[in-house]
């Protein structure tokens, strides 16, 4: 069973979108009628016949009545150019793999809390507050039982403190300052220690001055594999995806669309996708072309997996979805809130696609 | 199995709230202990005895303190004349089965998005951007395993696409511009083909300057039948209720309350009803007087059916439920966001009625 | 199996956590390495050796960048003394068990709506509209199949009306002004009667401007107990949590952080909690340290319960679950949409504490 995390490349997109939009910029051109299915066919296998565009009555974009203040023409490029960039190049990725350093029996993680420029969208820069420079923070992945410490370095100008959440820690590890533990001074630093329990899909963030320091960034997976993998469903390859809505704007794994990463699988293949929020707000996440099938809460399997197209994850919610890759073709996958994903200008925030190949 | 999709009309609706509302004008004017279950008893059946209001203290209105400027009784009169209104006229009735022509194996649907004016209150008139001039545009409803062709006419004056929310197609058919097809000019039309499945309750709207196309209408609710009755549960009568919370306000079926339809049921029927949410905030659904089976999520059936009384449907999301009217009356439903329901003027928005009649 | 309803009194809280508050300070006092878990085993019997903060670096906070124009030892100040004054004193508790007076076989309940001062942190008073001068009103107990009277005396300035959200009342008794009753006008009153049905956890409120008077405070919790304890999960313990956020901010059972109340439990015990959603916003309910095993929704058991640690409740909703209380110490409690819940000046609104004790 092959796990990778990697999402596809921007060269990889291009290479599969071109031969669909290549076909439908053909299509267009050829002024008649004609059909999609050549080019869909062509890209992703698609089968059948269809009919096409174009065919009746002049397309005479009429100014008004039209979104804001452009033809239809104006609002179709800058439509046509968000998918041509996507996946667009930024700088910075978040959410890769840190690999502990073993002390004894302890898997040990260090973080450092700091303040970074982080490249939401191409040109787009904001101030966030990361782990190790990048938002979301590197995931954190250990195995169910393992000794865990995390050291953490405080670089803000504030205090913070980390809550590893949906891990069952000693309460003295929970990480809420004046509670269970003295805030992190800045310059100063907090190592937390624990046992990795349960298995599942679970998070990493600030627990002081949360609103302000989650929003800004200080967030990560924190994902424990089952001692006994034949505990959970299988899968050939996983996604996570951490939600955002904080003053970066609307994110998927930091990144807003076009900056956001599709993924690519084979047909046939069963991918797992680990959804968090760390926003504030509601995302039902909608999935084009394969159901979702829900295998896990808040890490926890659920007694029975039920089978949706659109899941809604609120915050501090994680879920764990399988879906079978049966169908071919680059699918958009988005949050269903729609002023999250699309303005007259084109889609933008917490759109991605997953990419289905022969 | 008897199966309708018509709501009541206006003129049932006030037939059997007039029974109640004579009743209880009643009562009031009496000014003296009586019981409500007499006009309850009349209208609906209820039993038992049950001591009744205004007996004690002088029935005195203070301003001070009431909600906004208004006496008790001029807001009492506000409320009073909103329910007594409902259901409302108003011009036009979005939902509504389109019957679809045969092209030899094919079910074919004939939609043109257009700009109408749309009646959503009583006087309320709003631009509305709608398939067939209706809002919701026309119900369209094929068997599992049919083949389907939708040919969608653009008089808009932007590009407009159909996604077909839920069905799992082939990604030429998926409706998303620039990923799947060019977007749709103005004065040009477009087909879509796929077979249909899944069996269950499913949604086409626009997925092009979506958030704005949807939000002025271009939606509708796209129902599979099973191919086999018997792998859903049974029922008698069903009801789709379409949510939005757009440019048009909180409406069901594309109607605010008192012009939002009632329905209708005889005890001891079961009442299927499909939700699904074409909005961008969470609609809870309450109704009063019985519980709902839950036993659908977009359109699949739940391994195990639960019951509620508020069942939360959030953007992109369809739930089927199958209420049985055991319990005579007219049941107020509503959504429980209460600001969706109801202000200091009375009822408004997202609230109708449930009816079950001896 | 002992079953109380009263939380935590402050004197009980400050005993728990002053042990670790001590501990901690004096750790930090100590400006040299030194174990947190001395002061966690302390408190709560943690075991286990973790390495402490403080270490490296010079503590020397950056104003620049940090929020607001505080300095982090500011801001950690107000972050203290938010915990420290937690569980703060305010005049007046509401939720608190209302016994009833027996008329022949029905168990009578006498609520006055009218309008008082409520004290929803130290020093803030708000205008409330409650019933018996509390917010929530009295919680109303009856076991399944009781006969239930209800009688209402209305002194606020506008007309009110009660709905038993839950129950399966006649339709007289729904409380939905002008469809099943006349509004019950200032200074007079109106009788509720119903057989108990169905068990669970349910509500009362207003149901008349119902967004301002359920906001302003007409609510309280319904509780069903089921004829035979058996058909429901057994548990030690139980905690009703009321919901809001409307006028008076984010309150847990009427009150914010601090003033809200922590509930004290021994270890092993099972603690059942009762969620109401209140309000007009989503509210993810996430208990630091152990999971929550949902068992029933809306009253209904599930089919099969499950397990989480962040419970999403929305409006109109109520669900039950069960905390086993296997992990010592003093664990946070929260809504997770972290704007309801901490401020660059602390935590406040919906937050509390569950403790468990040796």
């Amino acid at each position: 069973m092959e796990r990778t995390n990697g999402p596809l490349s921007r060269r990889g997109f291009v290479g599969v979108l071109g031969t669909i939009g290549a076909g439908l910029v053909g299509l267009v051109a050829c002024g008649k009628e004609a059909s999609p299915t050549v080019a869909a066919a062509a890209a992703v296998g698609a089968t059948g016949t269809h009919q096409m565009a174009g065919m009746t009555g002049a397309a005479t974009p009429v100014a008004s009545g039209a979104s804001g203040a452009m033809t239809a023409d104006e609002m179709d490029r800058l439509h046509e150019a968000g998918i041509k960039a996507f996946p667009a190049k930024t700088a910075g990725l978040g959410g890769q793999r840190l690999a502990p350093r073993m002390e004894g029996e302890f898997k040990v993680f260090d973080l450092v809390a700091k303040r970074v420029q982080w490249e939401v969208e191409p040109g787009k820069l904001f101030e966030a507050w990361a782990y190790n420079g990048v938002v979301p923070g590197p995931e954190l992945r250990v195995t169910e039982g393992d000794k865990v410490r995390v050291v953490v370095k405080n670089e803000l100008a504030e205090s913070t403190a980390i809550h590893f959440h949906g891990q069952v820690t000693p309460n003295a590890m929970d990480g809420v300052p004046f509670i269970t533990q003295p805030p992190i001074k800045p310059g100063t630093n907090f190592t937390y220690e624990f046992t990795a329990k349960p298995a599942g899909t679970h998070m990493y963030h600030s627990h002081h001055n949360a609103t302000k320091q989650v929003g800004m960034g200080l967030l990560g997976a924190f994902i424990v594999e089952p001692r006994d993998p034949k505990t959970r469903p299988a899968f050939d390859k996983e996604w996570t995806m951490v939600l955002s809505d904080g003053p970066h704007g609307f994110t998927i794994n930091g990144k807003g669309f076009p900056a956001t990463q599709p993924f690519a699988v084979k047909q046939g293949e069963k991918l797992l996708i680990r959804y968090m929020n760390e926003g504030q707000q509601l995302h039902p996440m909608h999935l084009h072309g394969m159901p979702q099938q829900v295998i896990a809460r808040d890490g926890y399997l659920l007694p029975q997996p039920f089978l949706c197209d659109t899941l809604t994850v609120a915050p501090g919610e994680r879920w764990e979805v399988i879906v079978e890759a049966t169908e071919l073709g680059t699918w958009a996958f988005h949050c269903h809130v729609l002023s999250h994903a699309e303005s007259e200008h084109g889609m933008f925030g917490m759109v991605t696609a997953l990419i289905v190949k022969e």
